[in-house]
């Protein structure tokens, strides 16, 4: 593994130099994991001339759900309490002559960059920007095999959880027990906080699940996802309760599923994001859903649950191969609730057999 | 409800002004939640020259358990996807003829207030420092209710976990169950992710539960904690599994509890941060654990789980009442285990009884 972590740096430093900044020191947790194969708490990674190095706080556990700092990396771990692992990492630069150093402005707060101003006046500070996150869109097969294993994770929670009583349970209770046999499968743990919305909260992104009870003719929508080895997932789906779903359950299943199927089928290599969100979004658009609908109809995932590219209207680019994104439309109607469908595919060129669904749950309307 | 926190936001205000600061934009969010009642995701609050004003992504949530916005604020809700709340405020005070802005330089990042300081380059920026947090540290009677509640619950979820089997379990379970627990006793959710250590990983502060399986003759250490309102309190205890145990565990649980004790009876309005430090420290000093100890024997603990103030060697300050922290000093012997004792109090004066323990479950070297 480590030269897969070392191949990570090279291409940084190549982007770094290229932008005149000999030196890199990377801040944001999912940014430091992924060019040094774990991210303690507090450490930061610093891109040295010579070498590269790992600042912590403490001693990096040795467990391989937060992964293991690559060997080639030296690990310098600060023994003072209160100390900053990038101020500590300045000063070691400074000590050995360095004189610029490329900081990442959309994580560093602005105290801790005065910080580093102060301990290494000398230090010319430039912003790396999103350089690290730009390379992480397109995730090698190891990367997409972590992501694999955590959807299969999560269709079995969620398969297990379809096989129990529904019916008087609770929001909260039914997103414990799906975070429970998320671990029971393997997962580090879950990808985010799971979300479960019945009755009129069904169908709501996101929704934080209450102590609403599971009721006949409810719509019943679930999103969850498993983290394995720091890759993130998603799946979502709507069940309806009790035996016959009701016309407008239908009629609203149907256009959501339409929708998230064109989404679905938009993907491929050099397809523009907004022509992805469009596809999805026009169906439900034309269909009078527009008013309240999520800015984006699907975004990338990996060690973060929200990456880039974001599938939405503004967004500038287009898709790659290998490139994991989530599909999931939906519609909430205040006061009667909705329907979300959500599925992590990566992006594959039609000749190997385009999209790869990651998620597998039946996507049809099941009655609980 | 609404004048606690319109009275918060006016002890802020002239402390703003007394730096030379007509207004301040508020963007922490557990100091948003302080002085506004709720910190829906993503929002920030604008405290005015004229009127305050909560800028938020989404309309908020209706969740006793995630606040609701006092309703004395103007609420602004953005439309567009993509915004940053921060810079519609520092917008819509140029607008207003404001010409200087305090900030929590601290919380927000480099690329933000660059961003800040282009849409409002007439805008004087300032630095608002921890401001709110010192407003934090000293709690009402309303705040410290929502502890002593948090911290029942916390009792009743370890009370449980105690009367059922333990050998063989996982930390993960032991884990997941208790936060469940924690739930099923009204909980908002768990107030950090619950730690559970068997056997070596025991007595290791901030130890992720792995899984290891319960095994006779181990330490079993339990830190968790309930948010309740938004209050986050902690308990940690350590068991002995089996009937009996060893004289080692014995002798290693006398010592922290010893500790623990003296740092308890430190707490009094007027004692220096240190001075209840060194109480506990000491005692492990001297038996010679002095290698390896937290940096910390305790902190404040109120809308986060980790507040001002710090009780460690270096810390400056005294103690008032109503200050709410934890005494949790510990030792881990690698390769051994170790314990760790925990809990949540209210500094008061002796007039009233002295400190006041929120968590109640006993510190007797119970063997399970």
């Amino acid at each position: 593994m480590s030269e897969v972590y070392a191949s990570r740096r090279n291409r940084l430093r190549e982007r770094c130099n290229a932008s005149g900044s000999a030196t890199a020191l990377i801040s944001r947790p999912a940014n430091v994991r992924y060019l040094a194969g774990a991210a303690p708490r507090g450490a930061v990674l610093l891109l040295g001339r010579r070498e590269d190095l790992l600042v912590c706080l403490d001693p990096p556990d040795d467990r391989p759900s937060e992964g293991r700092p690559d060997e080639a990396l030296r690990v310098h771990c600060l023994r003072l309490p209160g100390g900053d692992p990038a101020v500590a990492a300045a000063d070691l630069l400074v000590g050995e002559g360095g004189d610029s150093l490329a900081v990442e402005e959309h994580h560093l707060t602005v105290a801790r960059h005065r910080e580093l101003r102060s301990v290494a006046p000398g230090l010319r500070l430039a912003d790396l920007g999103g350089a690290v996150e730009q390379l992480r869109v397109v995730k090698d097969e190891e990367e997409i095999s972590c992501l694999r294993i955590g959807a299969e994770i999560a269709d079995q929670a969620l398969g297990e959880l379809l096989e129990s009583i529904l019916v008087g349970r609770t929001e909260r209770h039914l997103a414990l027990e799906l975070e429970r046999r998320l671990v029971d499968h393997g997962a580090d743990g879950p990808a985010f906080a799971t979300s479960v919305a019945t009755g009129p909260n069904s169908g709501r992104r996101g929704h934080r699940p209450t102590d609403r009870r599971v009721e006949e003719g409810d719509f019943l929508s679930v999103c969850l996802g498993a983290s394995y080895r720091g890759y993130r997932c998603e799946i979502g789906r709507t069940f309806v309760i009790g035996t016959s779903p009701a016309d407008w359950q239908i009629e609203l299943y149907d256009l959501v599923f339409a929708a998230q199927r064109a989404g679905r089928e938009a993907l491929a290599p050099g397809a523009a994001f907004r022509d992805v969100d469009r596809a999805a979004r026009q169906i439900l658009d034309s269909a009078g859903h527009s008013e309240g609908l999520a800015a984006l109809t699907g975004h990338g995932v990996g060690l973060e649950i929200e990456e880039d590219p974001q599938l939405s209207p503004a967004a500038m680019g287009k898709l790659d191969a290998c490139v994991p994104v989530t599909v999931e439309p939906g519609v909430h109607i205040p006061g009667r609730g909705g329907v979300r469908i959500d599925d992590t595919l990566v992006v594959r060129p039609e000749a190997d057999g385009g999209p790869e669904l990651l998620t597998i749950t039946t996507k049809e309307l099941l009655a609980l």
